[in-house]
């Protein structure tokens, strides 16, 4: 009988085998394994898998398809342990958040014959935690990015993806590296802000202040603090350098800001009103052409765009404001005529 | 009759006039102005107010309570505008987010005789705009932090109090100085941090490519960027130095993590897993005592608040990064006494 593995039945792990057994395909068995003890007996309450291996050799043991499901970290052992067990043509998937790496390992250990297909679904709650949280609709309608190895035969390809779409998502292309940059920009990045807001106010003098006054700002910015530690870990430890680039960006921008505060109130509410504007337009889904980026993004009180997104009060404001900048220009020209004059 | 008269009838100052409305305060007139004309016959229309003025002088004339809820730049003038107006005893205050700058103005514009109390509810979706988003619900439940002037009369203060109360809100007293330094980081900071985030991928050559792969915890991270400009350009102008304070802060705690991330595994995950259980303390009201933040905050795999407030699993990753911190520091000791040996 056709066979698909799953190692690691974690909130991901088991969502899979959830969402598998629930399309009931003809004739498959799906087996779990997970290297915790409690996890395994949790799958197997919950009837996330079919079957509990007790060794991850004998999950993948003639296994068409191979989901690996746990944190990023364990997958260079594992890859190695489960080599031997792997049969000819086998397609062997993944669910980190970081590609380049895990790509990486499943070329140096993975035995010839083994397609690896890296996979990395936009799905799930950043706090949600274990197979408690599992849950078979949660791909449903979802984004899942693939990055196949080159040698990835066809078969294997299209394996990973007729899984993909049996989860109810969508399967993405996207190469490695490109994979990683985009996603050390859009989300490990904003993971780690949250971190470092939560922990810098954590710390300071004024802690215990700052927590009971904390509003829903404070809650919402820095929630990602709730997610589990070992993915953010994982996450920081095999996409470094990208991140890293991007923390760099981050301070760059904010020392900006800092200078800009000390502008008049006209340049500070344009920074604020384009970022609103732009804002809209991405929500609006009307801001991803390849232009966008490098189109002009100030507010024009003219613009047929600004008056469409936002708000007919802050259309007034943006002309004011706009007319305030222009009538400080002309006071600026004048009062230099005059000393000219003098 | 007694007269409230409120300045400003977006979506804070229309919310009061409904929940005023609503609590149906005895032989009480409650009487609205706004600068912008369809404001007016928008909160008109929506019943937010008993009456809407012409003018504010008007509006505030024979008022017992004064609540402005305009922007905080147009505060200044509004406060010159309506001081001659103003009764002996009258009570007035505001809704902004910083107090001591409003505080300096209400010094310097109005008589004596009349008591200035800042007020700054702790309610609101920071992308609702104007009366539309009006209701007379918002402040239930919700803390609204007031700084009487040092000159404020019992009477105005009670007054105030008691409009809080009938809102279904908590007056809860701080310093206007204090206010500032506690939302500059608790409020302030992450507004403005949620719209660097935004405005420096946007404007990056990444783009577009970006904004299509953003999935929830950019959006959730940048969602602030949907709030009004205009207050989040008051916000930063009027608390301006304490805001720069914390964004350099920031800026040496981003830089730290930098660094960290070149550091061993155990070292990152320590930092996540001491964010990720501080966290849980905080959600759980638990880690808002005076000695707090300068309590060691490193997860302690023999910890009982560790073992509580994190999952089994997470527990037990604790403890395995211990041993392996553990282990290396041992073999780094043996390597050392080798050494020493040769």
């Amino acid at each position: 009988m056709p066979r698909i593995a799953i190692i690691g039945l974690g909130y991901i792990g088991g969502s899979i085998g959830m969402g598998l057994r629930a399309a009931k395909l003809r004739n498959t068995e799906i087996i779990g394994f997970d290297d915790w003890r409690a996890a395994r007996s949790a799958a197997n309450k919950a009837k996330a898998v079919d079957e509990v291996a007790s060794n991850p050799r004998d999950a993948v043991d003639g296994a068409g398809l191979v989901i690996i499901a746990t944190p990023p970290a364990a997958t260079q052992e594992l890859l190695q342990e489960i080599a031997p067990a792997l049969g000819r043509g086998a397609a062997v998937t993944d669910t980190a958040a970081s590609k380049v790496q895990i790509g990486d390992w499943a070329r140096q250990h993975l035995p010839s014959g083994v397609s690896f297909i890296g996979g990395h679904p936009m799905a799930g709650d950043a706090s949600a935690f274990g197979i408690e949280a599992a849950s078979a609709e949660l791909f449903q309608d979802k984004r899942w990015f693939i990055s196949p190895a080159a040698a990835a035969s066809e078969n294997a390809v299209k394996s990973v993806i007729g899984m993909i779409r049996e989860l109810g998502a969508t399967p993405h292309f996207l190469d490695a590296a490109e994979h990683d940059y985009v996603m050390a920009a859009v989300s490990h990045l904003p993971l780690v802000v949250s971190s470092a807001l939560f922990t810098m106010l954590r710390g300071s003098d004024g802690w215990p202040d700052f927590g009971r006054a904390a509003g829903d700002t404070f809650r919402a910015m820095t929630a990602f603090n709730s997610g589990d530690p070992s993915l953010t870990t994982e996450i920081a430890v095999t996409n470094r350098e990208q991140l890293q680039h991007w923390i760099d960006r981050l301070v760059l921008e904010l020392s900006r800001v800092r200078d800009l505060l000390d502008e008049e109130e006209e340049a500070v509410f344009r920074e604020y009103s384009s970022a609103q504007i732009n804002h809209a337009k991405f929500l609006a889904g009307d801001d991803l052409d390849p232009d966008a980026g490098s189109q002009p993004d100030l507010p024009d009180a003219t613009s047929q765009m600004a008056a469409l997104l936002v708000s007919p009060r802050l259309y007034d404001r943006v002309r004011q404001m706009t007319k305030r900048t222009e009538d400080r220009e002309k006071e600026r020209k004048l009062r230099g005529n005059r000393w000219g004059r003098d």
